[in-house]
């Protein structure tokens, strides 16, 4: 029997390793011709010299099965001789830059300098590296999220990588003027399913859900949006998501993430442990196991997910 | 008993590979306090996002004895994934970068956007290789020359890689506005000997005598100035010199070049071979093995032309 998502359009809004994850279960599910990965950008920056898109890089290189499944990011095989010659000659050695990523830095770099936008260069990218699904950046133009602590204002990577995502937040300002691109609102206004990756609710979805007018599409249209947990029993698979809840004034578990989202979701998905969290909660849950390291873990949950989102739409 | 030239201030003009042999052979003789390169930048480009010096990292290499003695530019012991991304990726694959040597580039390129000059990175570099001799871009501005040819206009890196410089050039187009460093100017103010390195006159050199005041001070100031011919027999040691000579209207001889520097020189130094070019010439010749492949051969060149050069001042 066909499922009934079986000709859905799916939108994943995604952030780099969480996300990576949710979109390469999707991949091995979906008709690539109807999935689409909207990426956040507010972690791009520009490092000597070199436009970085670090979760978009992830996504690529995961969908294009070349990804490092050690780190999560980064290529397999990588080799790191140019960062040996920054070192020896005293550039900044605090964010890694593999050779074969360099190789797709460069690449982009020409591309931009060409003047084609993001999205065209993000297209020809995995065209090159045979992913099927659209991958897109939610926006064209650049979109930095900016760290508030104690400490002072960072740029995200700064923060993120250069201080390990210690200091403490005290808020994230994400640009007023963040616009997504005509791609990425016809793929919302078409879409029957959205589903939120479990990635970082503040660092990854928010601010795709800030690039005008993506958080208005999501609550208006009439598809099915879920989202799932980036949290197992209170703590994050990966990355500061826990850390961050906290310190923003939210409770650390699936049940403060799903209040996050709020009116935004029709469905959520959780860890078994954590279905207790939702017994006098109103929303749909799928309470499932949600640690998806491999690829066919990835394409169970993708699965269990559609036929979640198929009983939600029938229902 | 020391030589007369053994407090003399020298400075060198200097191309890539020929420029970095004749410094490479200066260095083996004078005192580093006293010794300075400049460097064309008139190859210089933007790559990928990169700022690439050429002749900067030339000279920069073959000093601190980390070139490839194989082809004269570049780093030894150099590998080259990131280009193999760059091809895997439809990327521009048509000028080679060695991952030790975007090391380099991702450096100057970080310092550069912190605001530093070109002279200020170039510095940095030079202490961190244990480079002694003051290494000195001509200029901290771009200064790009641009190759004039029957098939169109091409910037100097587009022409001489890209194309291998086989397209016949028409004339070359030097930028009216390149300046000097204060650096430069204060060497070539108190030098003694200025040496033109055997490198090509027309994309290495005029360039540099193009950087106002250069062409001045060379003419003005009462040091002594040398150039040594990148001819032999006829014949460029590395490049196209001798094509160049001929499409420019000059005569692809150690002769045509002395007669192209014509007024700025008191003295020139050519191959044996090529000394009976100069028998009616008023101009003081050395006449010795100019082809200096290794480091004891580039010392006893070296050693030879200040001695005539000491012979010149004496006189």
């Amino acid at each position: 029997m066909t499922p009934l998502w079986h000709n859905w359009r799916v939108v994943c809004l995604a952030g780099g390793v969480g996300g990576a994850k949710m979109a390469s279960g999707l991949a091995q599910q979906v008709d690539p011709a109807n999935l689409t990965i909207i990426a956040n950008t507010g972690d791009d920056f520009t490092h000597c010299g070199l436009p970085i898109c670090p979760d978009l890089d992830t996504l690529l290189y995961t969908l294009a099965n070349v990804g490092n499944p050690e780190t999560g990011w980064g290529r397999a095989g990588e080799s790191w001789q140019a960062m040996s010659a920054v070192r020896e000659l005293g550039g900044p050695t605090w964010f890694n830059l593999g050779d074969l990523d360099l190789g797709l830095h460069l690449t982009r770099a020409h591309w931009l300098a060409q003047g084609r936008t993001l999205t065209e260069v993000t297209a020809e990218l995995c065209g090159r590296l045979g992913v099927r699904p659209r991958l897109l950046p939610m926006s064209n133009q650049p979109c930095p999220t900016i760290v508030e602590t104690a400490e002072g204002h960072f740029p995200f990577q700064e923060w993120f990588v250069g201080q390990r995502w210690q200091p403490a937040v005290q808020h994230l300002h994400l640009p007023d003027t963040a616009r997504a691109t005509p791609q990425v609102i016809a793929a919302l206004e078409a879409a029957d399913l959205v589903i939120i990756a479990p990635s970082n609710p503040f660092l990854s979805i928010d601010p795709i859900l800030n690039a005008y007018p993506i958080r208005a599409l999501l609550a208006d249209v009439p598809e099915v949006v879920l989202a799932v947990s980036p949290l197992i029993g209170g703590q994050a698979v990966k990355g500061p998501a826990a850390k961050l809840m906290a310190e923003l004034g939210h409770t650390a578990t699936a049940a403060g993430v799903a209040n996050y989202y709020d009116e935004l979701l029709d469905g959520f998905v959780c860890a078994r442990e954590d279905a207790a969290e939702f017994a006098s909660h109103d929303l749909p849950i799928l309470a499932t196991d949600i640690l998806i390291p491999d690829l066919p873990s990835r394409a169970r949950l993708a699965g269990e997910i559609l036929a979640f989102a198929a009983q939600l739409a029938e229902g």
